[in-house]
């Protein structure tokens, strides 16, 4: 490293009115619904407090959209709009291409090809990232181009950066994320106003907090795509979408949100990565953590994320985790690294997946079976006495220890055995509920909720 | 941005094992107390991990401490130990130089020579860059050297990080922050346990979360350093520690503790920093804030930032506010910054003040006499009845308009009236306290709380 003494900074030949004289960084912006407006609202209105961070104008030259002439009267006519993504995305005249469209269809083609054609990409697209991300990724760092991605997860919160720089120098132990806002907001419902799930999803539908067809929020898919991208970062393994055991939300129900409430405990639907010997578990399920915990007070639709690292501890990042301009500010912060990179610094860049791509550990996941943690089981019965004994002799035959046994607190809605266990593995829990369901007396499926310390 | 197609990544000649074949950056450390011996355990015990995230071996070469017999037993043989910390700051064979000293004294002579030997610096002290930062963050862009200081705030939180790049898109509207664990740990305390102050502090000190000597940390200092810090990079304006209003918690009694739990509130220290039409302003004071907001959820010793940008909305970032290794997270992390910058490379770098120096807002601070806000007064009285009128006709007077006025709840300990405001001026609020004082019957000095809704 030697030593060169003249300014870090040099001011722009204008002097302070750095308006003139900064570099240009054009930018092809693929889509232009919420994301891709809210990427352009936000350029636009902080684009002097942008340059003043980095020295560079930030343009959009350039707009893919589908209905060309609305596209052209929201941008206006400075920016050429084309219906043809792959033009924008391969124009020479645009050096870094935002990908605004979602999905894993004609997006991958556009990154793809903007990537072939020498552009940096960034993405908010996370399914795009989660199951396709090992072409993605290998594309661009074969053509030595950069894919930024911190809008694809829990978007107004810099948890990538957080987990790849920030918090680089740890070992990350593990991380547990409420990475679902539709799901959180449900969930947050039941609880403070007894809701049902249907009902939740009603009220989240109406506010916007839920899509018309909310499956792949409710049924954990979401936040299956946002674990993948997180673990691959803070472990520095490869992307394990399909790995990733899902469950969502849908099942719940207010008695089951009683319990929780009774035990001290609140529902949240969690992702979790973990490092164990061996490999890692990657998991996204509904789970009972402290009422108390810093994790549990993130309720509505906010997003929050709770990383251990050895020598840090726990840090606990929050924020929203959807929106127009909320996913801007991460991509913008993307477009802010990039345009910081230059022409002839890519070979410092930050590694995309957190290490360097030589240095991947392949990590393997662990079987879901072999998970240890509590469980709390709700046994549907008329007669909770008189299952008490058998129950009691279920869980001990399958090796579970008992903390507390009790009648369901929400008796006239949900008659019942509510039962909190000592740790022990899924496999044993999965055995308990069999056999327990299999008793007499017993008047409908046993739910079983995991139960988190998260210690 | 011309395209390369190679790779951006290139594995070293050794392949995947890396441990032969990467660069080393060579790191003098000045100091081997909390920080400087969490530093060399946690560059030791992640070296693996950092040289995948980084591509480069971090080694620490020298090291300076007083005693060096006990420095070199802790370092072991491979690390040159010198009592002349110049010596080690200007060593030929250091690439970067981590400040672990403390202090504004010799800890600036030092950090000024190695920017002057073409060396880097990474520190934790607040104190130094708070109180010197203009002759430090000069010396450094005029040698095109960086100097990091992720630790100096919040130690294992990266927020310096987040708000200069992660959030960098957004202009910062407010910032809040519970900045310093002493000060938190003490006031959680008084709290939950009902203990009057000095039972709390005492508590503090034998479990090793207050100095012996506290002062610092109880009468605001700290926090006020960690604020003009955190100013500075949000809002891209100059290093103004002098202007700060700073009020510490001493002055605070089990019953004010009570009084904020009365009226759904907790007490919590705060630094804040708010835009405002023709400013900003800084100020670091005891401020009551309702106690479901995620600010009022962050307990003990741990420290947490609420930062709103425009485009992002409110983000809260939480996590241990001090600690050998917890301040090791944060300097890793900025020696793998440094890393990655290289030797050519500097032009590139993220403004260590968030903004391009030649871009600097000089933006006043307000005077606190035009803050606005809530504020809970309580009154020592032993008739409340009595009062009652006179106090609501001072409060008319000075142009208060009242939300609640109630006897205090703590009536056994301290009897008194307990008034909650609406918003009013600083100015306002202190005219009421001095007039309402010198009614009869006032048996006491009035205590004034800031209210803070945080939105």
């Amino acid at each position: 490293m030697p030593h060169r003494s003249f300014p870090l900074h040099p001011a722009p030949a204008a002097g302070l009115s750095f308006t003139p004289g900064l570099p240009e960084l054009r930018i092809g912006l693929l889509g232009l619904g919420t994301v891709g407006a809210g990427t352009l609202a936000v350029l636009r209105r902080n684009h002097h407090a942008i340059a003043r961070r980095t020295g560079r104008h930030m343009v959009v030259t350039h707009v893919a959209a589908r209905n060309v002439a609305r596209a052209q009267a929201l941008a206006g006519p400075d920016v050429q709009v084309l219906a043809d993504a792959h033009a924008v995305a391969t124009h020479p005249d645009v050096d870094v291409v935002v990908e605004a469209v979602g999905g894993t269809g004609p997006a991958l083609d556009w990154v793809l090809a903007a990537l072939a054609s020498g552009k940096h990409v960034v993405t908010a697209n996370k399914a795009l990232l989660a199951e396709k991300g090992h072409l993605v990724f290998e594309a661009a760092e074969r053509h030595g181009r950069v894919v930024a991605f911190e809008g694809a997860v829990a978007v107004s919160i810099p948890i990538i950066k957080s987990l790849r720089e920030g918090l680089g120098g740890n070992r990350i132990e593990w991380l547990a994320g409420i990475i679902n806002g539709t799901s959180n907001f449900i969930l947050s419902a039941m609880r403070t106003q007894g809701l049902s799930f249907d009902a939740a999803l009603a009220q989240a539908q109406a506010l916007g907090y839920a899509e018309a067809d909310p499956a792949f929020d409710i049924h954990g898919h979401d936040a299956t795509h946002k674990l993948t991208l997180l673990a691959a970062v803070a472990f520095g393994m490869p992307l394990r979408h399909a790995q990733v055991h899902t469950e969502g939300i849908a099942a719940l129900t207010a008695a089951d949100s009683v319990c929780a409430q009774a035990l001290g405990h609140r529902i949240k639907l969690l992702g979790i990565a973990r490092r164990q010997p061996g490999g890692v578990e990657l998991r996204v399920h509904p789970a009972m953590i402290p009422a108390d915990h810093l994790l549990a007070q993130v309720e509505g639709s906010l997003n929050g994320i709770l990383v251990q690292g050895d020598a840090s501890g726990p840090t606990v990042h929050c924020g929203a985790g959807a929106g127009g301009e909320q996913t801007a500010s991460a991509i913008v912060a993307d477009l802010m690294d990039i345009a910081r990179l230059g022409g002839h610094t890519a070979l410092q860049a930050v590694p995309m997946l957190g290490v360097l791509p030589w240095a991947t550990e392949h990590l393997p996941v662990l079987p879901m079976a072999d998970v240890v943690c509590r469980h709390c089981l709700r046994i549907p019965t008329n007669t909770p006495g008189a299952l008490l004994a058998p129950v009691l002799g279920c869980l001990h035959d399958c090796g579970l220890q008992t903390d507390v046994i009790t009648p369901v607190p929400d008796a006239a809605n949900a008659p019942g055995l509510l039962v909190l266990t000592r740790s022990a593995t899924e496999r044993a829990a999965r055995q308990a509920v069999a056999t327990i369901g299999a008793l007499g007396n017993v008047s409908g499926p046993v739910v079983r909720i995991r139960v988190e310390s998260l210690t």
